[in-house]
């Protein structure tokens, strides 16, 4: 019998045959990286990953991710083959609107995808991640033994993400790790050899991994025997698959033309002909389907066996219901004490993590500047995965991935720690974690030109507006002490969304408010500073954030004296205020009162919205400057002065 | 005569205490880094960088970059010490308000800083770009030999933006530059063996970079031999320097501590004591400042016989004056054609090539995609930089880095193109070139849902308005085929400012439009469409940008059959059109005139400004969806029969 007509060739093709028929049938979409990865997605599937199709949430299913998104195809084709929730017919709506099968996976969509893959390198990161997260269960309930694979590109390698993962993944030994590196040395614009001469295995050694060279793409005996010596050893392993993209095609194998657009009617025919496939469009040999049900069925008698021996009841609350109400009396407060809102957030998390024994995260190597280090708590080292606390380096961009990959590894409620102005180091895995519907938390301090002396190059400007406008992520940013503790009240209620906390470096004054439960609605009337003043009567409205909220509360009390009728209002977060209803949000920000001022140090452009046509926006849009925050404040029109003589102006005109 | 007595000792402690004195004054700033580095920058400066503080253009000058940009304090000592215009009052002034020494080095405000630095990695990039730079000017004018030295610390090395720019480095074998690692094994959060344990030089040497590790950093001769052994060899050097941060302080060295704060009146003292420096602060022993200027003296003689032998003179226009009309009129286009907006950038950008010695870019592995392949040039290699076309492959944030350092050398026009969505891996460089005020040029292509299949992990939501938020910007998204070209013709004049073009996937028509001065303006009244209706007759405006202009015009052509009088607003620029006098906006825009719809396929927020109280937006503020681009814009509101419903609403209302 010659290779050809064994059952693993006819599984292999019709892995490869079913992402080409995907790709064509969409006339759209990359055929280039399933064929020539279809031998070893078989392999991994058959002889190692360990799932059951029928309870994708089982805690101890090996992951699988496919950083390198663009082969959804293969991934598709795959869940199809091992009893997902994936039919042909699904297959067949690759790429159309409304169906499970989009251009890139999607985690929450389709049944077995594991993440939202697609921009290069996060993938890499997520994995990393859910390595981290296995460890640390696995401290608990030993039972949880599974491994992380992965399939990486050249592209996904060449980001520097990855690379940043890949140094963390070393120094914590995250044994659990497997990574396949799919080496076609083609990439969009040509041969690797344009760009990416560098020596891949050298490199990750240096990480500390377990690399294992030139194993040939086709050769599944090599690549199984590979992959259980990477689950034997005791570091995060690589394995450098030496693969020809578009493998069987005539005219486009080893070529970029295989990678991004389907292969074309005429090609894909002979194609069918060079691996002498016989079958039509989306058919599947009953002989392979009959395999596949044999392979799963062993997968599933593992499931079985392992969840017998394994009672683990695995909590799923992250928090008893009334932590909220509690913590805020719980904490330490001294109300004649200035805080800044990042030492209250460093208290909230501290307190978060003596009840929750899901938080986990760090910082970017900024803990004491951020806040973010738990003192009852150790840190997460290779022989120590207790812990809460993870150091990430310097290192924003996976620290977003890595923590996107713990949230979706289960239960656990990661934080990442850095200066706001960094927030755009990363934001991709912002975006993702966003779009795929992941709670996490990003404590963004030095919120403001109001840092002071590191100067512009570290003072965020457009951040904060920039981050409202990414969907689905809640940013707040509270005022003082109190706002800061209900604004984490209120993200620990989004399960479905991140948020984002932007905080002061600076102390701010604690306000003695009377409406606190406002802050739960994103925007709110600060009593008593203005609630008193019937509708008809105000003459001005102030809106502040942060520490802004402070100078309107001041201008106020001047405003006051000379007779007129001012509203404070508080608004810390815009998306909750959004969501509110009109009659509330009439009620806070009344339409027939005109006259509106906000107050924010970063950009203008965006608060139109709440101050209308005839507002003033007291903001910046311009970059900072090094001085002390006062000073720097205070320069760029920060002070009572100027809100006074902006509201002057304005109720003149 | 004991080390202490050595002149050399002399400087070394002078740099290092007027680091420490300038930090202490500000009482704020990170004395660690430069205590540690003193030696490293005495010998760098004494024996290897060649600079003339009298002529700081100097095109042959060696360039030294502070990656790590918080050790401000070492390098404004230095620039004060060999001559550039930063006197001892300037360093007393350190990080205050309007001082040339601000908390981290800005370019442009201070004689001899070559680079903004601070956010880190960006250094790290920056001096790639200058080393390709360098290269490509020395094949034309071959006396252009110099080099480009950085300061590297860990955090910069964490960074996945370094590592990108590194293989990069590698494959194209930058033998001009030359990077000293500080590696002090000390980072914020405390030893580096918390979250770095990697092998920097094994990973370095897998880049194909010449590697010198363990050099002590209190071993000068050693120092200056590796350097002149990095001179002389024929790939990128790495130095390993092996330093103790904050040398010298009996409580602090080699502590975090040192780091990031003033080391406080006691401790400098104890340092004094420590290091035998019996001068006041902010004092420049004589011997030392005669030390100094002897060093400049050979060095400016140096200059001069450079100078007097090369006489080369490099043109420094990037353009002949009239390129910009010659253009529009040369470019081959066919009316009768649609183009998409990426493909006629792609014609500008040939086209520029063929009269511009300086430009010079690439994309991020997506050339074919960007169409920013210059196609009568050569890729840039490590034996060829000649060429137009580097090759960054996928590696976005780098790709940014490496264009300032480029725009930072000399005079080129550095290009860079990806998809929009990919425009947040690069942002912060994106930012620092806006901060750096340079012109470079940015070509965000597949610029909405539009792309279509791919799905909503490739369909920029928030990027566009994202980009509009950052200080000196210019964003520019045009309509069509001649608005394109327009567009370029403007960024061409704002040499001070990065523009960003974000340009349409799908073919959009051509209009055939009598206004395109407007254009240059920003926002214009797209003629005939609408410019011949009375200001008091106008019904409505609808403001469109890039392929949604289409659809206002086509609703446009529809309302207009019902009697309604409608204007139609392109608007390429906001940035351009805030720029303008009040009468020119307030002729596009009238303000008596209320209803007012924008449509672009991005998120609303922002659009208010120009819409009003009464107008509405009709845009996006969640994500995309994986379907064919039209089928994706229909279901999401981008359709002639959403506008025309929507308007109906709006003058109903």
């Amino acid at each position: 019998m010659s290779f050809e007509e064994t059952i693993e060739a006819k599984c292999i093709n019709t892995i490869r045959f079913l992402s080409i028929d995907m790709v064509q049938k969409a006339n759209s979409g990359h055929p280039g990286a399933p064929m020539g990865l279809a031998p070893l997605a078989f392999i991994l599937w058959r002889d190692h990953i360990n799932f059951n199709p029928k309870d994708t949430e089982w805690i101890n299913r090996d992951r699988f991710i496919l950083s390198a998104g663009h082969a959804s195809a293969l991934l598709y084709s795959m869940l199809h083959l091992t009893g997902y929730d994936v039919s042909i017919e699904d297959l067949k709506k690759f790429r159309q609107y409304g169906s499970i099968t989009p251009g890139h996976p999607e985690f929450g969509l389709t049944s077995g995808v594991e993440a939202t893959t697609g921009p290069l390198g996060q993938g890499f990161a997520n994995g990393v991640g859910m390595a981290i997260a296995s460890k640390k269960l696995a401290v608990k309930y030993p039972d949880i033994n599974h491994k992380i694979y992965a399939i990486v590109s050249d592209g996904d390698l060449m980001e520097g993400i990855s690379a940043e993962a890949a140094s963390i993944a070393g120094t914590l030994q995250l044994d659990n790790l497997i990574y396949i590196y799919d080496s076609n040395k083609i990439s969009i614009e040509g041969s690797t050899d344009l760009t990416f001469q560098e020596n891949v295995g050298k490199r990750f050694e240096a990480y500390g991994w377990h690399v294992i060279n030139e194993i040939n793409g086709e050769d599944s005996e090599k690549i199984s025997q590979a992959i259980t010596d990477a689950k034997e050893n005791d570091k995060p392993s690589l394995l450098i698959l030496k693969t020809k993209i578009g493998f069987g095609s005539p005219n486009k194998s080893g070529k970029e033309t295989a990678h991004g657009e389907a292969l074309g009617e005429d090609e894909v025919e002979l194609t069918r002909k060079a691996l002498n496939w016989h079958h039509e469009p989306f058919n599947v040999p009953k002989e392979v389907n009959e395999h596949f049900k044999e392979i799963t069925k062993g997968k599933i008698n593992y499931y079985k066996n392992w969840t017998s021996k394994n009672l683990t009841k695995i909590t799923t609350d992250k928090l008893e219901q009334d932590w909220a109400s509690k913590t805020l009396k719980a904490l330490d407060l001294n109300e004649e004490k200035d805080y800044s809102t990042r030492d209250v957030s460093g208290m909230v998390l501290n307190k978060l993590a003596e009840n929750n024994e899901w938080l986990i995260g760090g910082s970017a190597d900024l803990a004491g500047s951020t806040k973010t280090y738990i003192n009852n708590s150790s840190s997460i080292s290779s022989n120590n995965f207790d812990g809460i606390n993870i150091h990430y380096g310097v290192r924003e961009h996976s620290m977003g991935g890595i923590n996107n990959g713990i949230a979706l590894h289960s239960n656990f409620l990661p934080y990442a720690g850095t200066f706001l102005i960094f927030s755009d180091y990363m934001r991709p895995s912002i975006r993702l974690a966003a779009l795929s519907r992941l709670q996490v938390f990003y404590i963004f301090t030095h919120d403001s030109i109001g840092l002071g002396e590191d100067g512009p190059t570290h003072q965020p400007v457009s951040q904060l507006m920039s981050l409202r406008l990414i969907p689905n992520l809640y940013v707040f940013r509270p005022a003082d002490y109190y706002e800061t503790v209900v604004c984490y009240q209120s993200a620990l209620k989004l399960t479905q969304s991140p948020s984002a906390f932007v905080l002061t470096r600076q102390t701010v004054p604690t306000i003695i408010n009377e409406t606190l439960q406002g802050v739960e609605k994103g925007a709110y009337i600060v009593h008593p500073y203005g609630a008193d003043i019937e509708e008809d009567d105000i003459d001005l409205i102030l809106i502040g954030t942060g520490s802004e909220l402070h100078l309107c509360l001041q201008a106020k009390e001047i405003l006051s004296r000379t007779g007129l009728k001012v509203r404070v209002v508080s608004m810390p977060c815009w998306k909750l205020f959004d969501e509110q209803t009109e009659e509330y949000k009439n009620k806070v920000l009344p339409q027939k009162v005109q006259n509106r001022i906000s107050v924010e140090a970063g950009t203008t452009v965006g608060w139109q919205k709440y101050i209308g046509d005839h507002g003033f926006s007291v903001g910046l849009d311009e970059f900072g400057a090094s001085a002390p925050g006062k000073i720097v404040l205070e320069k760029k029109g920060f002070s009572v002065e100027n809100i006074l003589s902006i509201s002057k102006r304005l109720l003149r005109s």
